[in-house]
């Protein structure tokens, strides 16, 4: 059953509970912010149905509620900065904060963020840059849990990569993880008894199958697009420790904690700030090419073709209107939470 | 049939080609060094097999021989050059070695470039980063050549995206276009009478198919992973047009013209000026990432888990000693080449 929360009314959840853990105010406001526009922009999984795990791992002091980011090294748009295993919200809003920033003075900025903690919903990240007028792209890296192009084990990360595109009429933003699915969406069409639309792993005779409860048994997922989606997942997970002086894959495996000490990289770039094409016409050339790639012939009359952050924009409309839809098992246990 | 030939060689018949067209001796030196490696590395769909189609270029005047890239605007760490209907080649080598210049100054460097033509094989401006010690992430945008996720014609590019890592033993690059295969590669299987590894593509009736032949009637191919790939191939294209002022696949395709126009993003990020780890620490952690993803367990006996660059460096190696495998009547043409 669904129930529907107004986002300040979900916000002050949130934010009610992190305060009872201790933590300070301005933070708890911003983590509870970020999970509620999650939630809002329809990304349930990564919003609202991870608090619970948020607050265990809170009490399990995998997160140090006063781990405050810090910048360990400044080279002029590049930075580096330690999450020192505070929150993962917190610290990647501060670091795209701190790239947008440094793009409006440098034209681009790059921070590096190492050792810190799942930042839930990557494109959160990239929509702030968008909000910003500036073109943003973030990745992190994650633990061990998807197989190498070739390989039975998990020994690849999923490695979100956002990119995200300021325009007046909604920003374009795409937030993909590298499995072809995700974890979560198994889970809800296995519940559900249907199958995935294409293939989305391996069965246990190590045949690619549709079959999701086959799929979670292996732990095998496809890698978007095979091999591809595996080389660009090692990429993303090195340049990631590379840019940040963090942790690989491999060795936020060997912590043997989910999500812990990962990398991360935030980019911001501000095209207009060399001004050779102003923002009316920049406007003019995004809305023609979505337009455009909208237009398309579709497979099936009743089909759509839309851009990435298009269904997110309209969900968060209606969401705001009528209130946030949650599961309400999750808002029960949301509202019991709290020291 | 193959034969083998010497790189040196190689290069030379490339040059003295393009000389005999009025090409200025140090572009046509560039360019033809670029092609020449391209195929030692094993990618002659992108080295010398392309090398006739760029004389037509030449001669039908698509690519203007005294174009010369550009600096339009100047940010502090982004730069925005127009290529000049140009050699791609030459303009793209010339914007990544300005985007390590500005990286080695500012920390990152991004370079948009306008105007320009088909840069032939996106990783070798990667390699070119990666040999300078850097990161570099590039990518470029297209003609309209793959269909939208739900559309069935073709009104997204397969803009390929480059990402390269700096590495002792080798560096790791990620080169990709975002169709799960290329067109060369449906005709290198239809030719050989083969069918794709995986799905990659639609047949006229709808029906996705790994036949390679039935996929060249329609054009469809699949995007890599779905919509995933399309939805990324459409940030790619517009961040292109963006940060180079330039065009969107969009207005490649009024154009009508093949490769022309295109928009690119050239980004090189330097780890190392900023000084937390050092060459030798950040190798050990890239070479025991990757030990760990190629002791993956494998699917089969004599299957092999590669790294991305991994097959294009053993090629390398064999072709410098041996000399540069080529399809004896591409050489053949490419010999009968010149004014």
């Amino acid at each position: 059953m669904t129930v529907r929360v107004p986002i300040e009314q979900m916000k002050q959840q949130f934010t009610d509970v992190l305060l009872s853990y201790g933590v300070e105010d301005s933070v708890a406001k911003i983590c509870a912010e970020v999970i509620a526009q999650n939630s809002c922009d329809g990304v349930n999984s990564h919003g609202i149905n991870r608090f619970p795990r948020l607050i265990k791992y809170i009490e399990s002091g995998y997160i140090d509620i006063n781990g405050r980011p810090e910048c360990i090294s400044s080279f002029g748009a590049l930075e580096q900065w330690d999450g020192n295993l505070g929150f993962g919200i917190y610290n990647a809003k501060t670091c795209m904060n701190r790239a947008i920033a440094l793009s409006r003075e440098h034209g681009v900025g790059v921070v590096g963020l190492r050792n810190t903690h799942h930042w839930l919903r990557g494109g959160a990240y990239g929509w702030l840059a968008a909000s910003e007028g500036v073109v943003g792209i973030c990745w992190t890296n994650t633990q061990p849990n998807m197989p190498a192009w070739g390989a039975t084990d998990t020994r690849l990360g999923n490695n979100p990569l956002i990119m995200a595109i300021p325009r007046e009429d909604g920003p374009i933003v795409f937030d993909s993880a590298m499995t072809q699915f995700s974890y979560g969406k198994l889970d809800q069409l296995r519940r559900a008894g249907e199958q995935l639309p294409c293939p989305g792993g391996y069965d246990s005779d190590g045949n690619i199958t549709s079959d999701p409860a086959a799929i979670q048994e292996t732990s095998r997922l496809l890698p978007m697009g095979y091999w591809k989606g595996a080389g660009l997942s090692l990429v993303l997970d090195l340049i990631g420790a590379l840019v940040s002086a963090g942790n690989t894959s491999y060795e936020i495996g060997k912590t043997g904690i989910e999500d812990y000490a990962v990398s991360q990289v935030f980019i911001a770039i501000d095209p207009y700030g060399a001004g050779v094409r102003g923002h009316d016409a920049a406007n003019q050339i995004l809305n023609d090419a979505v337009s455009f790639v909208k237009g398309s012939a579709r497979v099936s009359e009743h089909g759509e073709v839309r851009y990435p952050g298009e269904r997110e924009l309209r969900t968060r409309e209606d969401n705001l209107e009528n209130g946030v839809a949650v599961d309400a098992e999750v808002w029960d246990t949301v509202v019991s939470l709290g020291k």
